[in-house]
């Protein structure tokens, strides 16, 4: 049960998005752009930043939602997400998501845990500015969703199958609400 | 020095926008409808929230920059968010304001650590359910600015005239870039 009274049955961040949409469309914006908008990093490496970091943060809904949403756009599915979120350091991702990957872990831990070995770790792995800007906001933009969805007691559905469902339908339509009619 | 590149001299949180104003243009929004959107918390009382917050991260440009903002906008000015920042249960601020501030503090340790109690107890000193989820997310968003202003190693003036200067732009103009010309 919610700890606010919501005007939907929604699970997770889509009840808080329903409550308040005018927060809930920068909200959604944000996603829109760094999720899936023109990037170097396919929109199946920024999810499954996403889906670690939610992951670290212990947020069910987020972690399921962002996993299964990497898993249907990563050549490696769901074994190579899971195989990431267990042991990102062993797990077989080119080594510039590697040291992307340890730069969210650093961001989620707090803003002054990266530091310049991270960095020039990522740009000796190849990695832009862009890209380690966007990693860091992909980071911090979760430790934010994460703390909204489990602060406010919202509810995540136990079957894998909504959260796939719910993945197909970020994958064809995005993170935008529909236009008003 | 930042770990990127900027394209400014800009310190904290501006030179990022600057940077990447594709997500800076949501961030701008929601810090707009979070902080100055029309509410029953006045926007010294917001502000004051997202300054107690960033204070807890140990993020010294946000903190310096919203305590200025906020010390603008209340009555107890700068003694007040001092007080705040040092014992929020002991200053002299209202009870709702101070069960508001535990449920913030919470956030920020954690989305798991928000209780019933802490929703209870804001129920009990007169808090509304969008004030308790606006609340929820003004403190979930600086988790977020704050490990974005710190994660990417932006700079921070020491010179408290430098803040007291960029809090008076935030309360005459906002939290928007200028429409383009």
């Amino acid at each position: 049960m919610p700890h606010i009274t919501l005007n939907s049955a929604e699970p997770g961040i889509r009840g808080l998005l329903r409550f308040r949409p005018e927060t809930g469309r920068p909200l959604s914006e944000l996603a829109e752009v760094l999720l899936r908008g023109p990037s170097t990093l396919s929109r199946g490496e920024r999810e499954l930043i996403a889906a670690y970091v939610s992951g670290l943060n212990d947020c069910q809904y987020c972690t399921s939602s962002h996993s299964a949403t990497a898993a249907a756009q990563l050549p490696g599915g769901r074994a190579l997400v899971d195989q990431v979120r267990a042991d990102p350091g062993q797990a077989p991702v080119p080594a510039k998501l590697r040291a992307l990957l340890a730069i969210a872990a650093a961001v989620q831990r707090g803003g002054h845990q990266v530091t310049g070995g991270h960095i020039s770790a990522a740009r000796a792995a190849g990695a832009t500015d862009l890209e380690i800007h966007d990693t860091v906001l992909i980071a911090a933009a979760f430790c934010m969703m994460n703390r909204y969805v489990d602060g406010l007691g919202t509810t995540a559905p136990d079957d894998p199958a909504v959260y796939a469902a719910g993945a197909q339908h970020l994958i064809d339509a995005g993170y935008l609400p529909p236009a008003a009619p």
